[in-house]
């Protein structure tokens, strides 16, 4: 098979044979087919799109380019959440020991800070001593032992899909919703999850923009994935505002342990809360989502959630008693307060700019290569929709060094909208799909 | 300029400045710009097109990645005339002696067969001795001279459309009108025309299978070439069977010559007259199409035309005496005949499937480096509209050996449909597009 026949038979809108894509995909990694006819290919993607069945084609292919996570032996229901980014986004942390305490195992593979979003691997290893790095042998004791554990990706698990983000990466090709749910779903499918819940972003701090665009990949992953023979939810949420109060790294370890105390703030909660019984009812330990939900309640009210969160660290090498001496004292000596400019209502803080202008201040990062700082970031004091005086505190922002700060004040002031009227509320849990 | 922004500007639809074609093109060549990134874009103008003024500035720019020709100290005007490719296509060869007869000066630049379509320059080299390789000093010499030279492009001349090419024809992105017309067009301006007139061939034996397909061509064609500040013809002319009686090498510059003697057959004579026609128009010889046809046509029954025929044959090499002595009987001796496999008419000569059976035969190649050979091809002794009784000789065919005949059997058979009812006539020039 010539991989010119496959491009053109995609560039004239056919739907393709597994065969046809096997011949790009493993051609690709076999060095075979050359990276001019893969990116041609991947642009003919990109304006025709693939059928559920040809992503579920494409996903297995790139699954099968490396190796897959074996969780045999241990006893099941294996369920992990993945996000598609925001910012103030800590729901892992929280939602993890909630669903193992539970009776879910969650074989949890995060990734790092790119860009704007905040990622899960960055602000565990800001707890001193914890470590993300576990070979298969750990990741598996730990998750029959602890209910959870939280890693990176290995080098082994779908090779396929770094080199293809690479080449989408500069390609112009990133932004197609069949080639990012084989990108996410081959990767969690390796993890071993029987069961899946997503929680795709929408809004200006999302990766997706729009609800419709929210909703198309959400759509994508669950038929996708149903057609892989996975039970799947996807739940579209807003990323228009911060999630929580805090954004950081260290902060948000921080802000998932007050949760976990059952003084976490509403918005992160409903959303938190929402995912983890989702992930009850795709595990088939309760009927429905709202049975569901008081149970993960209970979790957290009975410290049972909370429990779990501190073995783990224990487990993954992190030191408890520093962790538990950093909170609420762990910051940058670099600080500045954003103070309301003028009486009236927080009508928004766009969680966008939030987000490039954390880049600044360390939290996140422009290249993977880069490092992050884990004492930065933002302790928000007021939030979308209170009243506010001229020079209240809405904000405390913590920065690497003073030039950080000041690299990211006109976008941490833009952030801020202040004015007369309250704005409307909105909905945080906006769409949910499901196959299970 | 970063290479992925171009690429994700035209992929969202937008039209290019010159810079950022420019961003494309001087990086290919340059090796800044790798391949996987521009076959991605090629891709994204696949699908989104381009602008005519976009289209000019590409074709400008391959242009320029190479040396063009230089004709000043030669009094014009300047004329070429290109054909998109078709089957027992050998104007070329009668309609430049007939221009130049008429004042007009032809650099004509031509090509190679190539699949099912034969090539000016392997026909031309059927002539002992003829040589189609010409340096700047002699082809500039020789048009001053005897008023055209036939010539093959040198690697001089827009290496960026070799290049862009190659990818092209391995990425799926041939097809493209604004690729087509950059590519075509920058040769053309190349060679230092001043107008050009474009045989844009329509129907299956044709590049462009659809009149409508040909249309959009030629008004690409016309609109850029306009935009460069050249005057430009687009002639749309029907391709669904092959031009004249004789398809083949030797057996075409055979037809030319009869052509030339005013005996060619009519559908050959009705193109190469209306083609010659719009050149002198475009030159400015003559005022209209009907008067520069009636110059066209006595420059023919003249016999000035078959002298300057001759005397280019001999100026580039060739042996008039030999050739002469060739016309009739230079034939392979590998022959097989076609006959009527039933009585009626011929309803259909398939130009298509003659010109793939030609390629096993030796009159065309799949590969340019592949050899052809000269004295094979099709002698039609009835055309489309002809009445038959079966048996009837319809086409003697000469193969290079009597397993290339066994390989064109089933095509040649194929192409030839006879059924009791007379076809109805078609028009041979189907639109004319001008921008003069």
């Amino acid at each position: 098979m010539r991989a010119v026949d496959v491009i053109m038979k995609k560039r004239d809108g056919g739907e393709l044979s597994r065969d046809e894509i096997a011949a790009i995909v493993n051609g690709y990694v076999s060095g075979e087919v050359p990276e001019y006819q893969v990116s041609a290919w991947l642009m003919a993607v990109f304006f025709r799109g693939m059928s559920f069945r040809e992503t579920a084609d494409l996903t297995d292919l790139m699954l099968r380019s490396g190796s897959t996570m074996d969780l045999s032996g241990i006893a099941g229901p294996f369920v992990d959440k993945h996000s598609t980014g925001g910012v103030g986004d800590k729901v892992s942390l929280v939602l993890a020991p909630i669903a193992a305490a539970c009776g879910v195992r969650v074989p949890m593979m995060s990734g790092r800070a790119l860009g704007h979003t905040g990622g899960t691997l960055d602000k565990l290893e800001s707890i001193p001593g914890y470590t993300t790095r576990l070979d298969e042998k750990r990741f598996r004791e730990y998750i029959g032992r602890d209910g959870f554990a939280m890693t990176g990706q290995t080098d082994a698990i779908v090779p396929a899909d770094k080199r293809l983000y690479s080449l989408r990466d500069v390609t112009a090709t990133v932004e197609s919703v069949p080639l990012i749910t084989a990108s996410i779903l081959s990767k969690k499918v390796a993890e071993g999850a029987e069961a899946l819940v997503f929680d795709v972003k929408s809004g200006p701090g999302a990766f997706m923009k729009t609800v419709d665009d929210a909703e198309r990949l959400a759509s994508s992953l669950v038929r996708t994935g149903q057609a892989m023979g996975k039970r799947i939810v996807g739940v579209i949420t807003d990323m228009t505002e911060p999630l929580g109060d805090k954004v950081g790294n260290f902060l948000e370890v921080e802000e998932s342990i007050d949760c976990l105390e059952g003084r976490g703030p509403a918005d992160l909660m409903e959303v938190t809360y929402r995912l983890s019984a989702w992930m009850l009812v795709a595990a088939g330990v309760a009927k429905d989502v709202d049975a569901a939900t008081r149970l993960c309640e209970e979790a957290v009210s009975s410290g049972r959630a909370l429990e779990l969160f501190m073995r783990n660290v224990r487990t993954q090498g992190g030191d408890v008693d520093r962790m538990t001496a950093m909170r609420g004292s762990f910051r940058s000596k670099h600080v500045r307060e954003l103070r309301a400019p003028a009486s009236g209502y927080v009508r928004s803080i766009d969680a966008y700019k939030i987000g490039l202008a954390g880049v600044y201040l360390g939290v996140g990062r422009n290249k993977t290569s880069d490092p992050v700082a884990p004492d930065v970031g933002f302790v928000f004091e007021r939030r979308k929709g209170a009243a506010v005086a001229k020079g209240d505190l809405v904000a405390t922002v913590y920065g690497k060094d003073a030039a950080s700060l000041d690299a990211a004040w006109p976008l941490v002031t833009e952030a801020l909208s202040v004015g007369p009227d309250a704005p409307a509320a909105s909905p945080l849990v906006i769409k949910e799909i499901t196959a299970l």
